[in-house]
């Protein structure tokens, strides 16, 4: 997507130095700019864990990157011993994101074919990219598809705006373009619907407020900040037609690890008769998990993120504290919304019925890792 | 209620100075304890609008004195023109509680019988005194009928801790003392129960992660601070076994209006079978409303609450700014709860069903003022 009428991408190698990679550290939008280089393998899981990036389709892309890091580091006799040593450390970073553990296999399945170093710093590269590109182009399909349900309320509101609620950025800077929530927001704007998003905050890390409001902000797309606790007011008045929210992991029975609160959402599309759709490339389902409450991982991260926020103060960026010193805070990076409160999934090869049988339609060729299988 | 061990209330006139109101400027807690005078109506009003003051109570509690305030400086010839201004401009000023109209109209009444300026000067004194200490007294009360819902509780756990969710800030600071959803917990704390207090932070205000985390902390309360987002996933896993919030208007129907956000946690109970409870002086009840979601006006308040946020840096408190500059936020101050969502109702006189059956059973001779008299 564009910076300023420039495209980028939230990961790539330059010409130049494909020996590092680049990405865009999140931290710092939407106040600065700022172009990382990794060179390492543990500055790579430093970007990761301290969320310089962050996002499904990003952390998968991150790591698979911090993979070919590890081969192009690696003993020439010890390459698949370090490459396993990197997917561990890797893994470790977020434990919620499937799209991780999911890339760092990958790389590691395609370098175990590799004859020797060289062959394997190749391989690991050009899967990156592939991966790089496959996210890309399963999140544009994603809004070829989802732009579908936003025509249909355009035209059933004889084209007054669509208003769109949203969590969290599942936006292009969660993956490594175009996003996949905002996916069918972008196509449904380019193709000239008129759609204005309801961007949630999502503390604690602002993730709506700093990225999604700055990404749509950038695209020309019509938006309006809100704290998390507004949207069920919002629903009940009217003025939500659709949410659409991403996914951090989704079981294969239709369950949505997403970012916490996104379950409060659901609960108040329900109850409001609003659809609420998720979406998601197919790197986000978890194939073997049934009971989404029961089995994801959910990631508990440090009370400071809540205790402190980060913020634009005389043109620089400060850290204040939101607390009393000595009120401790706890701090739940995700939470799982049942599959019943879901009205579809939407992913680069269609919509589906958040169920098994919805999902293995899409992707019969999973069924054998599913636990349905005898 | 104690800080630093000597006992507050959140308003009252100094022997030494009876003609100056004194308040806990709210806006500088945690980080800063202010105390402020209150001189004219228009300090008055501007501590109430721009939340110098806040919560049902405290709103009801500073109306009152500020009717006071009117009455020592109205004209002699003109004292009843003064009272009747004063109670307009106060009225504007946060549109949602109840108790602020509840409480000029009071003045009002009881000014209109004063035989002359210094007699009103002498009865609204007075009345602002009467309405601080009922406000005082009726949260006392709730605290020791609710207590009993969490001594329940507390049994059927054997003793174990008993975890208590709250939005916003209905503590003592929202009153004049012991607060509303607070008393309960204040009570159970000092009976010896183990109690331990989710404190919603309540963003765009922060009145949880500010005022009420600040409270609990000086009475010694166990508590954690939480991002709005989290409630739903603590209830999902069995970590809360009780919501109680503070209301600012609750209609005779049990329609509960408090603030933005309440409704999502009303949902998240619902869904996971948790008692969900409204603690409320009776001065929060609006007689004359039937359908709060349509009747009930939601105060909109600036974007720029949304916008910016302050805290501690450094030791200095700053205003920092966290979404692009050129994203736009709205800001709704409340929202409703239906009384389907509301287990029961905990007010100064007991604990009922919020419906208008129950409600009206605990206060009978309010019925002819509702629309269900004929």
């Amino acid at each position: 997507m564009k910076i300023n009428n420039i495209h980028y991408r939230t990961i790539w190698l330059e010409e130049a130095t494909p020996n590092v990679v680049q990405v865009i550290d999140q931290r710092s939008l939407p106040h600065e700019f700022v172009i990382e280089s990794l060179t390492t393998v543990d500055e790579v899981a430093i970007a990761i864990k301290d969320m310089h990036v962050r996002g499904a389709g990003l952390i998968g892309a991150t790591a698979a990157y911090g993979m070919y890091v590890a081969a192009l580091h690696a003993d020439v006799d010890y390459v698949m011993d370090a490459l396993k040593t990197a997917g561990e450390v890797l893994k470790m970073t977020r434990p919620t994101a499937v799209n991780l553990a999911w890339a760092v296999e990958r790389q590691l399945a395609v370098a175990s074919m590799a004859a020797n170093k060289d062959e394997a710093v190749r391989i690991t590269r050009e899967t990156a990219g592939a991966i790089a590109n496959e996210d890309a182009d399963f999140c544009r399909r994603i809004g070829a598809h989802g732009v579908s349900l936003i025509e249909k309320i355009s035209q059933a509101k004889s084209g007054n705006t669509v208003n769109i609620l949203t969590h969290c950025n599942a936006g292009w800077l969660a993956f490594v373009d175009y996003g996949s929530a905002t996916a069918p927001i972008y196509a449904a704007h380019d193709q000239g619907i008129n759609v204005h998003v309801w961007v949630d905050e999502t503390r604690p890390r602002n993730q709506g407020a700093r990225l999604t409001a700055w990404e749509l902000g950038q695209h020309g797309v019509p938006h309006t900040v809100i704290a998390d606790n507004v949207g069920g007011h919002l629903m009940q008045h009217g003025l939500v037609d659709l949410v659409i929210t991403g996914s951090d992991r989704t079981t294969y029975t239709g369950d949505v690890a997403n970012k916490i609160g996104t379950y409060l959402k659901a609960l108040a599309a329900q109850d409001n008769g609003i659809p609420f759709y998720v979406a998601l490339p197919s790197s986000t389902f978890d194939w073997t998990m049934q009971d989404g409450l029961k089995e994801i991982p959910i990631e508990q991260r440090h009370g400071g993120e809540v205790q402190y926020i980060q913020g634009l103060h005389e043109g620089t960026i400060k850290k204040v504290l939101l607390t009393p010193q000595t009120s401790p805070a706890v701090n739940y990076g995700f939470d799982v919304t049942p599959a019943r409160l879901v009205t579809g999934l939407i992913t680069e090869r269609g919509i589906c019925d958040a169920s098994a049988a919805g999902i293995l339609k899409l992707y019969p060729e999973k069924a054998a890792q599913t636990k349905l299988s005898p």
